[in-house]
């Protein structure tokens, strides 16, 4: 029987975090989380969302065959998106002709099977993952769960419709232009595109190579950064997949600056609600911390012209080249008009927009340089499917306003839920960054989105309360003790927080410390390890960065302070300060305070 | 009055180390190296050698305006190809209809001004660096100095042989396919071809724009890496361009890897005097102390037919094709039957072959994870100009049998002589290894060409002696003084070779420390500092590393070692190990040995 909290709420049940937390308290046995989805999807009674189900006894098998409570995503039942390979089902990628049967996962589904999750089905899409929409199928239109007229949006349709209508906590969805947010938007669930190539393609059907990602849809953040965790690494059989550590989730940073479009330059094709919303947006960010400073979104803009009147469509063309060729009856006939005009362009013009993208690549790299991160719409209004089928590719490509230049500028984004309009219509915005700081986008959007308030997908869920941040740090960061000047909002904080490093926790040494404040300017102390439980337990943070950040750190810390390992009062041990005892004759001893801040406080009363 | 040692040897001013020395000396007056250049340049009377010369006068005054004699290349006289912005000079790319005054200076230029070179002409190339012979320009072929029936080699054909001939002692040329490398070996000098974007490409017309390089010619390493240092550096001004420090020169390394092609892959066209020679350069290396591993060289081919059968001509196409259409007679012949072809591939085929190249540099990934570099022939066989001129495509393509490939896995690569056959022709070897490893490359090939006591040129000049490595780290890195297990061939040295740390020099500590031996598996000292003066000298090596790899040498440092900051004898300071107090109760104090070696090998004989 599910777990119902007194207050009457379900949600308990109902994110990846609650589901897996239930299946490891034993309140709810991991097979009736997948049979409850199956339960669901009868009930929701959409064909359209599902291109093919798993046999439930199968899926209800093996998630009884899973022994193993501490895998993350245990016994999770996912929905992927029929151009993703699953084994057992077949990849269509919404074109019957095209349909196979895959001998294998898809590495990506491989790592989410491999974590716990139980694979579902196969949903429905833009045929080849070509439109934002999600009304180019011959297998219906997934009806939009929280506004019925509007498009489901796309291509990802199905598996946003899935998550956002409660059917399963998590989906996996592609990006190559924005399918991976847009649908997340219009049906108010979160949606991670990670950076590319963080998540291996191989088995995904591709749209452009050079640009494609598999994406996460959840109904929190936090589910997402689960699921992006389990499938990142490198992958051989992807030569597109990159070596790039997932650095963890960070506390919100005490100095943030996000970047907005200069006055003018937003589009909103006259949808107020949407132009209001999105004011109401920036003001929140302030009311979190964030400087929000200007930049020009005029070459972003450029790079999204590029991608539409440019020679990648002629990646789309060569996925389908022989298709096009034996049965172009069998291909949508959007989808047709669009990918048939992949056979035009040149090596000259390819070459071309490849030499005026790098350039508008670095001046992104400019932008970003004074920037933690963009705030933009995640679209500029919404649609209803009636719209969009009477003016199908100009609404269409009016959607992707904001999302159509991220891959080419390989750029990470996370769309968020970020109001419900007086008019039922979900508004989203999407935080965007340079490859590499996925996490950083998380670390942020999870606590925009908690400060929203907003219901989760579709069904007037309330967003669970915030996790505290798990206090390790990613697999290649290393974790460093600071006991003095370079706390939290002390002098030399800047020197950690602008190599880009994070905040764990707060912890205390073992009782085999001494503390002394220094003569130096700022003022510091220096600790010195005496013999094992003869000193104090001094107080400090812990806080992770990358090696070559470390480096840079433990290179510019000037004598007499060195960084050794210190021991902490839970047996765990980090890299942290010690202090040369050359350096303390005639020193002061202020171990007794139990640590820096609180002697710096004392010493400004006294 | 040129300076002339005693042995009738007049090389201390021919190389751009003995010029600068001299010029600082006050031996050579600036002016009278420049005024060197232009009287040989008329005694050696090749006019296919520079398209266009400087007024000497000119060259001359800029020489006495130089006042800073600390300038690396203080009153260096440079020939720079002719594809590359001189201001002043016109750049011709030796097409004369395409000829144009450009306003400034190439970045590389200015950047070689500023470090105090003196420009004295542009070179004569295979028309828009299409070629690697030499043979097509409408300015006449260079004859090669060192055997005169040979082609000069090319595209960079006046460089290479104005070098070679003594004219001047470092040239520019420009690397797409191996225009830098093959010239180099054909007139028996150095040839670097730098990491793509270390230097910038702004001012250079372009032959494949996301292929090209500015390469250098010199008569040996270690002036070619001066040069390579004066120029390398991110520019705004061109976005293929890169932030990639280069690291320093280090010593030749207690191990090295190097990748030779298995049994059967090598390619000579029948001729065995090349095919002894690299046999010969193979064992020189193992004499040297490398380790030579077979590797596959089949995808390196495969990536050399796929930039001759691919779209990369296209952007050729793209550099000439308003000259194409309006005045095709103004194109050598040759290089309009190539280049024409430029307009034929589609964008299909484009992004075809990037996924295809995309896989192999996977590929070439795997390779080298296991190798320092590999060593190549430079090109596997020599043609006179008369064979040439009449089968000009199909022999030009032989000589680029072992470069074609480079640039397109984005490898560095550095050519050297390596022999002078029974026939006259110089044989020569290339380096390669992926990109940024350009310091390595130089680090180890400076030592084999050394090793060569080949002449240098064509002249039959003897090689200086090797300089000693510069004691210093490069800009980003950061040094180490180890004084214990970590000292060259000690039990924890692999921890530094294993990071890419370079050997800098041995240096000794100011008096102020203790040395005392730990209780520690593998034995290691442990060093403290006391009060100054109070201590002992110790003897250390201080090593060189990136940030990255000094953060990840920090955090695997166990207790109750820290890196601080150790005072060196000399003033200055450099990171190193100190032990922390609390451990060293009891220890043995080994200060009187002044170094954990001494003290080692004593507890030996003891």
């Amino acid at each position: 029987m599910p777990c119902r909290s007194s207050d009457g709420a379900n949600h308990v049940t109902e994110t990846v975090a609650a589901i897996v937390a239930a299946h490891r308290a034993g309140t709810v046995k991991p097979a009736q989380t997948v049979a409850r989805s199956y339960q669901r999807i009868r009930e929701h009674n959409d064909p359209a969302i599902f291109i093919s189900l798993r046999d439930e006894a199968d899926a209800i098998a093996e998630a009884e065959r899973l022994t193993d409570p501490t895998l993350p995503l245990y016994s999770v039942p996912v929905a992927v998106k029929d151009n993703i390979d699953v084994k057992g089902l077949p990849t269509t990628a919404a074109c019957p002709a095209y349909s196979y049967l895959p001998a294998q996962d898809a590495t990506a589904v491989a790592k989410l099977r491999a974590a716990g999750a139980i694979i579902i089905g196969k949903t429905n899409l833009d045929q080849f993952a070509t439109g934002l929409v999600g009304v180019r199928s011959p297998y219906g239109i997934p009806k939009n769960p929280v506004r019925a007229d509007l498009v489901p949006g796309g291509s990802s349709s199905g598996s946003a419709v899935a998550v956002s209508a409660g059917l399963v906590p998590l989906a996996l969805g592609t990006d190559t232009a924005g399918s991976g947010r847009v649908p997340a938007m219009l049906n108010n669930i979160v949606g991670l595109k990670p950076s590319l190539g963080l998540i291996s393609n191989a088995g995904l059907v591709p749209a452009c190579r050079t640009l494609d990602c598999i994406s996460v849809f959840s109904l929190t953040v936090d589910d997402a950064v689960a699921a992006l965790a389990a499938m990142a690494g490198p992958d051989g059989a992807d030569p597109f997949s990159r070596d790039r550590p997932l650095a963890p989730l960070a506390a919100f940073p005490a100095k943030l600056t996000l970047g907005i479009p200069k006055a003018g330059q937003l589009i909103f094709f006259g949808d107020h609600a949407a132009e209001k919303a999105y004011g109401e947006a920036c003001k929140r960010w302030q009311a979190l911390g964030a400087t929000l400073v200007e930049f020009d979104l005029e070459p972003f803009y450029e790079t999204a012209r590029l991608l539409y009147e440019g020679p990648w469509v002629a990646e789309r063309y060569l996925v389908i080249r022989d298709l096009l060729a034996s049965s172009p009856e069998a291909i949508h006939p959007v989808t047709r008009e669009i990918t048939i005009a992949g056979a035009r362009p040149t090596a000259a013009d390819t070459f071309a927009a490849l030499y005026r993208l790098q350039a508008l690549r670095r001046v992104a790299d400019r932008t970003f340089a004074e920037l933690d991160a963009i705030v933009l719409p995640t679209a500029p209004t919404v649609y209803s499917t009636a719209q969009v089928l009477a003016n199908p590719i100009e609404l269409n490509s009016r959607l992707g306003t904001y999302t159509n230049f991220v891959n080419l500028l390989d750029l990470c984004g996370l769309a968020l839920p970020s109001a419900m309009r007086s008019d039922g219509a979900p508004f989203g915005i999407t935080l965007l960054a340079p490859t590499g700081r996925d996490a950083k986008l998380a670390s942020i959007g999870r606590v925009f989105h908690a400060d929203t308030r907003l219901s989760i997908g579709s069904k007037a869920l309330p967003q669970p309360s915030l996790a505290a941040v798990p206090a390790q740090a990613g697999s290649d960061e290393i974790t460093i003790a600071v006991v003095g000047a370079h706390l939290s909002g002390m002098a030399l904080n800047h020197e950690l927080t602008t190599l880009d490093a994070s905040l764990l926790e707060e912890a205390v040494t073992a009782p085999d410390y001494k503390l002394y404040r220094l003569d130096t300017t700022p003022p510091k102390p220096g600790m010195l390890r005496v013999e094992a439980g003869a000193g104090t337990s001094i107080k400090l943070e812990l806080w992770a960065m990358s090696p070559a950040a470390f480096g840079k750190f433990v290179a510019a810390i000037p004598p007499p302070l060195s960084i050794g390992t210190v021991r902490l009062a839970d047996g765990r041990q980090a890299k942290g300060f010690i202090v040369e005892p050359a350096a303390i004759a005639g020193a002061k001893d202020i171990s007794a305070y139990g640590g820096w801040r609180t002697f710096m406080a004392e010493k400004v009363k006294g």
